[in-house]
């Protein structure tokens, strides 16, 4: 690649929330942006780690044992195995890192779980 | 970790050019800050690519056959095996994501060589 991306004008390319679309790949990893609003599903990845840095406004993740709240330019490693539910109460630009193939819902499925690796 | 990371508040703790500094681990890759003014070697990193997010001010990475300009809010990856300089004309705060153990002058040791995997 060693192409320059603008990350708020591939924002301005989707509107649907909780479906991540990657823009890059770094070796077997992914950077995808996403836009969240109201409450995703309880789940986990349980291979991997994942990466969420805030890039404009808001959110914040349930753990079982507490919430985290993160506003633009703080970031949060989630380990692997480990329960969580991101939320938003107004729409929030999220850039994720994570090792291609990786689903959003993780093991829990259901009727948030986005197409993977959809790139824009 | 499961804990939240504010990149400014961690950029407050270190004023060395050119002195990638860890603030997170996801699996075996790292999230480096990097405050890079004037210009850095020419090098490669055989075995990997690597990516920089600019986070405040701007930027250029020189490649054998051009130059990229990035402001804050942009991002690039720098495939494996290929020659890049970076340059800032005045101080420039970056995010590198990159597997653990790359070291920042990659091939091409010199001066510049700072040492790996410190943590703030």
């Amino acid at each position: 690649m060693n192409t320059l991306i603008n990350l708020q004008s591939k924002f301005e390319l989707f509107s649907e929330l909780w479906s991540p679309k990657v823009i890059a790949e770094m070796n077997d990893y992914q950077f995808k942006l996403v836009k969240v609003k109201g409450h995703f599903t309880w789940h986990e990845h349980r291979d991997t780690d994942e990466v969420f840095i805030v890039i404009e406004g808001s959110m914040g993740i349930e753990f079982k044992d507490r919430t985290v709240k993160l506003n633009d330019g703080e970031m949060i490693v989630i380990e692997k195995g480990v329960q969580h539910k991101p939320f938003a109460s107004e729409e929030c630009k999220v850039l994720v890192v994570e090792p291609r193939g990786v689903v959003n819902t993780g093991d829990a499925g259901g009727s948030l779980t986005a197409e993977n690796d959809v790139w824009i």
